[in-house]
């Protein structure tokens, strides 16, 4: 068991990088915060490469922890590298999920496209993991998925559930190739999402909070659908609108 | 039109103090910020008390202001009574929505339990919105829809439908007394809710993040409802839940 003492050790300094995400890509770790989370990371296939707690925290009896490597430190080091205004003297620094041999496998998915706020993200992953969702994929645009924010709204689904970033181009022409039904969500050309039934395989695409699905995605999927809109809101929170799509579908 | 320039202006103090519960009870108003929230107030059958503009902003051409009482104020001063980070120079001082009469003619509604979360507010509001529901009541314990983070979340639905204040225990009475069947939602004694069909009118409860919905509510209810889950994740969140179930029910 290892123990920093100073708030200028080199570790903790690496360890607070970690709150960008340029850190997180280059050395495809990221950490998390707090018990529920540290939990779920114990109890699922994530590895962890370190586990920081405050000394005078308390395991709770019920944790494997026995062949992790655990880092004792301070609460000034702890409040150093947290990014919540009250840590509980817990985190841990995992690696991203990076399994793509899996991909043939999995015939429910979700796909993120260009999803901008941490918590549509967070409560999307949380929401394909409660619908029994095979593996989330994620284009490029959207907000990195290891922001802090977004994964405290995955409530821990995040150790749950594949999570890949792709190309959303080149992984509808796999799924297609595979016969999975890709299903984007649209305004236009769109079809009520109720006159669609449920399927055994189907790829789900989710845009933008403001500009929706990428049109040239759009182009290529073998059906658009729309939920619609009884009242006057404009539009339904993206979270919202792929729990109700994938609950329908699944 | 009225010009304010000092910020000392007890008008300012005023409208400050608006970011409070206790005062917005008090007067029975509240503060909305934005170009989209003021444009769906002015469309809207809301009684606007004062329209809040900094003196360089340029209406919208299409808006009609006419009938409304403008109040010009400085830059300083809009910094100082705004609840945003970067102000778009217009406010609103609008007046809650009181017209309790309405109440026999609403067949879909939803009734909110103690939610605490602002922005889970918000959306099942516009959820509800979106989904073409005729009201939505709001028991005690939850966060205040006035507070100006549901304001926001709910996209302007807070214009678009009713939104009372009410005791559930009453309100779950009347209903029953109209025969409209009352779902609370529940993990224990509850049906799995594709196993319930639409119907044509109908009132469901959806509660507290943590707790769910208070057990002596659901006593009350025709029938409590649960989304299974499918995955490994615990729960889903309060609004996506509400979507899933309110795009079902109706």
């Amino acid at each position: 068991m290892k123990r920093i003492e100073s708030i200028k050790n080199p570790q903790v300094k690496q360890w607070k990088k970690l709150h960008t995400k340029k850190e997180r890509d280059k050395t495809g770790t990221f950490m998390i915060e707090g018990f529920h989370l540290v939990e779920d990371a114990l109890k699922s296939n994530a590895v962890i490469r370190e586990l920081i707690m405050v000394e005078t925290v308390d395991l709770p009896a019920n944790w494997n922890v026995d062949n992790q490597s655990i880092v004792l430190v301070t609460e000034e080091i702890m409040k150093e590298i947290s990014d919540t205004e009250t840590s509980q003297g817990i985190a841990a620094i995992c690696e991203q999920y990076n399994d793509r041999k899996d991909l043939t496998s999995f015939s429910k998915l979700l796909l993120i496209d260009a999803v901008q706020d941490p918590g549509n993200l967070g409560t999307m992953i949380r929401t394909a993991d409660a619908a029994g969702i095979d593996a989330v994929i994620i284009g490029e645009g959207s907000v990195d998925v290891y922001n802090s924010k977004v994964l405290r709204s995955t409530q821990g689904s995040i150790f749950h559930i594949p999570i890949i970033k792709a190309n959303l181009f080149q992984m509808i022409g796999k799924l297609k190739e595979k016969n999975v039904k890709v299903f984007g969500t649209s305004l236009k050309n769109a079809v009520d999402f109720k006159e669609v039934s449920s399927e055994s395989s189907f790829a789900l695409i989710m845009g933008n909070e403001g500009n929706g699905v990428n049109p040239d995605l759009l182009e290529l999927t073998d059906q658009n659908l729309y939920i619609p809109i009884y009242g006057e809101s404009e539009s339904l929170n993206v979270a919202v609108a792929a729990g109700i799509l994938l609950y329908h579908l699944r």
